[in-house]
């Protein structure tokens, strides 16, 4: 794939910068404190892992914005756009510079009684450096003023998000069209990770697989249990492609060389849960709060009888973190917009047992949904 | 690789636990509270992301310990060992419960006067909620209790690192035995993600590749930039094997087919750096402070002319975190003790021109320095 196709343009950062503070403004803000992670990357395109050096874009009401980083960054601070562009300034810190205390100093021409906002993912070391020597100021989550912003996508994080759903797809139809039957839910996974790299991901993110009964863990991982014929899989995956997630499930069934048949409870309970996946994505539209989705899938499946079985909310938006803003789960009354992406997963999980989940990453079109992943969601017997 | 040679035995967390305990009641601690992450996998064998559900281990000074999780990873939490052999609980908690508030009905218990101690990677959000739910309560980075029991590694986690280490230099040697010539940084990289795992990493952490002028930029990831005969690559990479970090430096010249020698500059400065790297390992032995390992690597660097241009400490600790306690910086005056692994890693950069870094893996064992990275330290030449 061409880098190319790949790129947020650049100035898009820029204005993203400018919304952001328009926002903290209208939020009641004295600034905003934002570290290495989603938030920074989406507001200067800086890419990199949380570190114990102190790293802080300090967007103050109004006035200069700072990019506080460690000497050895500033070459890669001063290449993000709003730096480039003149819109942020590099203060760069050495390794025994006391880095919370330059923040405090720059933070001091800010707004005294207003809060300052903390990006979600911030290190609770850097919170609590902050914290003390800015003391008496109040800290709220920053993304009280970024979630407007981040959790409608435009076109080009669309088509990001688009092109990491279908290598995870190519991923998936590849693991179920090969042998799983004798191997370990950890040799699968290694192969998942593999996969996810070779069609186009940047990073192999998680490769949950979880045969027979660890199926009914949701969140297993794949573990030295070696796959059987005559049981299901829960197959749940992800990469990060130019920066945006992947997240898709498939639950697929075991027949193995033999062509063993699944069990009638089985198959009721996939096509429960196929029902739910599709009545949810059905009431994908913009107007419609978040909650009215969960509850749609939850309707459906407590109607077949498993309602206790289905413990989880049916879906978290999606885009430079796997789980973000919006969450489809009961309490969140915010209504579908266009350009709204996240997951619609229902699951059943019998303890002891095995489990069923579908997932699919749906984006909040004008006048539905769109379904990002395009893999079959029939039953898929591997023969394997 | 068999997997029991990549176990941690499981009555070992139980043991971390125990010790936990008494160094929270040490340094005058209420409890600790500590999010997914390494301290968490440190002391329950947990592995995981964190996320935006809050997973807590609450570590009162005594009674009960609690493992507080989100409901869909009740499974994952009961079969960790501590939770196993009935050494801590498992509190579950609903999608639409308050966690936070959770957490705090279980503090409640605890010593009042007392700080609570936070995990330095709890991420602010939740962070921000506890403080909320708690308020009056003093908070104060775990690691001060946490920070002596990880920095010294036992048996099996020197074992872990070796097994890292020595993955980690296959994949040197063999990207420095092929071509570079004509690919991109990214090309390179993507190879060294998928050989860091074809070696043995579960994970492909980071691969930098800095080519000529980007080498100057200690983080520079690796870009679109063509790598050319004539110019020297500084390639940084790390993986994570079982949970433990591999992190190795070397710096080739890339001679070309045409076999282009290095300027006389280049060679000094290689040298340079060699000399300062050989003598900052020769130095470690128990007892000697970590910021001496970073001032004998400083002096050769100084006396050479290039004091300017090594910006950085000279290594930081490794283990479940590629960046952990001790740090081998000016200031930190911890007498190194046998088990403790870190970086040796001086380098110097010219901006615009290129860098020179080289860095290896040191475990200080009771006699001196066991250097855990084992391929070459000479300039290699590569051809292609």
């Amino acid at each position: 794939m061409h880098e190319d196709t790949r790129l947020i343009p650049p100035d898009r950062y820029v204005a993203r910068l400018s919304a952001c503070r328009e926002a903290l403004v209208e939020r009641g803000f004295a600034a905003l404190l934002v570290g290495v992670g989603p938030d920074l990357r989406y507001l200067t395109g800086f890419v990199g892992e949380p570190m114990e050096r102190l790293m802080l874009l300090v967007v103050p009401r109004e006035g200069q914005i700072s990019f506080v980083v460690p000497r050895l960054e500033t070459e890669k601070a001063r290449t993000t756009p709003p730096v480039a562009g003149g819109h942020a300034e590099v203060v760069p810190f050495d390794e025994t510079d006391d880095a919370a205390a330059i923040v405090a100093g720059l933070l001091n021409r800010a707004g005294a009684g207003a809060p300052i906002g903390l990006s979600d993912r911030l290190w609770a070391m850097h919170v609590l450096q902050l914290q003390a020597v800015l003391p008496g100021r109040r800290f709220e989550p920053a993304s009280v003023a970024l979630r407007d912003l981040r959790q409608v996508k435009d076109a080009d994080e669309a088509r990001l998000l688009r092109l990491a759903a279908g290598a995870a797809d190519r991923t998936v139809d590849a693991i179920t069209a090969g042998r799983l039957v004798g191997r370990t839910e950890a040799e699968v996974g290694r192969e998942i990770r593999g996969r996810l790299i070779a069609e186009g991901h940047d990073l192999a993110d998680f490769a949950i697989v979880g045969s027979g009964p660890n199926g009914a863990s949701p969140h297993h991982d794949a573990g030295d249990r070696v796959i059987c014929a005559g049981e299901p899989v829960v197959i749940d995956i992800g990469g990060t492609l130019a920066g945006y997630l992947s997240d898709t499930t498939r639950t697929v069934w075991v027949a193995g060389e033999a062509g063993i048949d699944p069990k009638p409870e089985f198959r009721r309970v996939f096509e429960l849960v196929r029902e739910a996946q599709a009545q949810a994505t059905a009431a994908v539209a913009p107007g419609v709060p978040c909650e009215q989705i969960d509850a749609v899938a939850r309707r459906v499946i407590a109607a077949g009888g498993y309602g206790d079985q289905f413990n989880h909310r049916v879906g978290h938006g999606i885009g430079l973190e796997v789980h973000e803003d919006p969450y489809m789960v009961a309490g969140n009354a915010t209504p579908l917009q266009p350009g709204m992406a996240f997951s619609v997963e229902p699951g059943i999980y019998l303890p002891g047992q095995w489990g069923v989940r579908l997932e699919n990453v749906v984006l909040c079109g004008p006048g539905g949904p769109e379904v990002l992943n395009r893999s079959s969601l029939d039953l898929r017997a591997v023969r394997g």
